[in-house]
């Protein structure tokens, strides 16, 4: 566990989800005295409790006002940001100025990773340090093996496997983690939708009839493999697995090392009540905790 | 155009979609006297005035009656179809049935592209040729270049680059034939759902402000890598355009060669008010016309 000490306050950038919460919570356990930057329209209101304080996703310069007058010296990303800033949305601070137009730019047309990567370089440029959430609290990554009481069957094994093997294709292209593959067949690729979108899509088209009865199936999330683990690492939680239940599969499989399992123990109870299994898969890249 | 002859008579086996009736037409117009063999629960109830007939998605062994009765020689398979068939739908004839398990294993684990390969296989294993939809009418293949009034800008261009680098991927993974890039950022990949639900996916995100709004965006679809000609050749039509439309696209683009235009002036005309671009794109592969 990291402590606070002369590294600076602690920022938590909180967009929408479960896991910006539970990090706060885990960050204080730890040591720390979070500060949390909830994104408008994006963070749930739930932060009683926590020094906070809201600002437009664009807002590059009341972000920098926060950093300034908070004493931040270390930055946290965590959480969904549904909807990109549009051009009236941008406020950049006179020192960024001459960088509009690239921010612009990778906004518009730019994949998560880009978008992702351009961001830590705007608050690093800021002078605080970009840290993944794995950095503060390691047992968030999912490590190699199955989570709670069920494994998964030969025929499940394949699915992963197809599934790891167009995630991956996935992830290079910087469109999205998620594939699910059921029967050893790709049934459907998670794009900007998110992984609870394609979940209920697959459910959708089962109760149709367009996805095998027979075969339950495999979501897989990986890393994509340029990401920057500093930012929007595959995650997953109850929710996934509850919804993972309605598309009928058969369980979850996430890349160990280089992806988040929020609310641990809660998300392992009910993926055992459904009869799911969740394992952390080894892909045999060399960096993994980098 | 190629006439009966001593090839046998012509089948129709008719999925979903306006392509087995255009085709029925536009081939008894060449001179064929088709016989239509609706897929029950896919093909549309509109064969008043052609020879037809209805059999279930896994009777092979009335297909193979039908095929005797009626004296087929040749067929074209055209249209979609949405739900595979069960174990217990399977009604193989007393020759195919060695196959049976190795059909079952297609059926619930292949992609579109290797299922229908199978299909091909055992038509052809009841002595009938199976032809492609472009073979009796070569004027439904996309060819190279705009069809309609508008044409892309050069953003739009990149987008048909960006979109035709995702389908690619996606094609040679078995998973499906169209991808959607807004602004140089794909934001949906086909899977199951299909083309005209991929685009009501992006309407939807776009109407959350979850996809830029001051960027269209570009439907591409393309055959996959490994595809046979004679099935499934990607197609866009009326409602390809109608969708796309609502999706806040500026256009579509398939690969010339590769790909059928159902209906093409109704579609041109559609697209034109509607100012969209459809084009035809060249993916420099050789043997194009195969």
């Amino acid at each position: 566990m990291a402590a606070a000490g002369n590294q600076g306050r602690l920022a938590i950038i909180a967009g929408s989800g479960k896991l910006p919460l539970f990090l706060a919570q885990a960050s204080r356990a730890a040591g720390e005295d979070p500060f949390v930057i909830r994104l408008k329209n994006e963070a749930d209101p739930i932060w009683e409790g926590f020094d906070n304080a809201v600002i437009g996703v664009g807002d590059m310069s009341g972000l920098s006002g926060l950093f300034a007058s908070h004493d931040i010296g270390r930055v946290v990303m965590s959480g969904a940001v549904k909807k990109r800033p549009s051009f009236r949305e941008i406020s950049p601070t006179w020192k960024s100025l001459s960088k509009v137009p690239a921010v612009l730019r990778t906004l518009m047309a730019g994949g998560d990773d880009a978008v992702l990567k351009m961001v830590i370089e705007l608050i690093e440029a800021q002078g605080c340090q970009v840290i993944g959430a794995h950095e503060i609290l390691p047992d968030l990554l999912a490590e190699v093996g199955a989570f709670g009481d069920i494994l998964p069957t030969s025929d499940d094994l394949r699915d992963i496997e197809r599934g790891a093997e167009a995630a991956e294709a996935l992830g290079r292209l910087d469109v999205g983690q998620g594939a699910i593959s059921v029967g050893g067949r790709i049934v459907a690729l998670e794009g900007v939708e998110g992984t609870d979108a394609m979940l209920k899509r697959v459910a959708e088209l089962r109760a149709e009839g367009r996805i095998s009865q027979r075969r339950k199936g495999v979501l897989v999330k990986l890393c994509k493999p340029q990401q920057d683990m500093r930012a929007d690492l595959p995650s997953i939680g109850v929710s996934t697995v509850k919804n993972a239940r309605a598309a009928g599969l058969a369980g979850i499989a996430v890349e160990a090392g280089r992806a988040l399992v929020i609310e641990r123990e809660v998300m392992v109870a009910a993926a055992n009540e459904a009869g799911l299994f969740v394992m952390g898969i080894d892909r045999g890249l060399k960096d993994k905790h980098a």
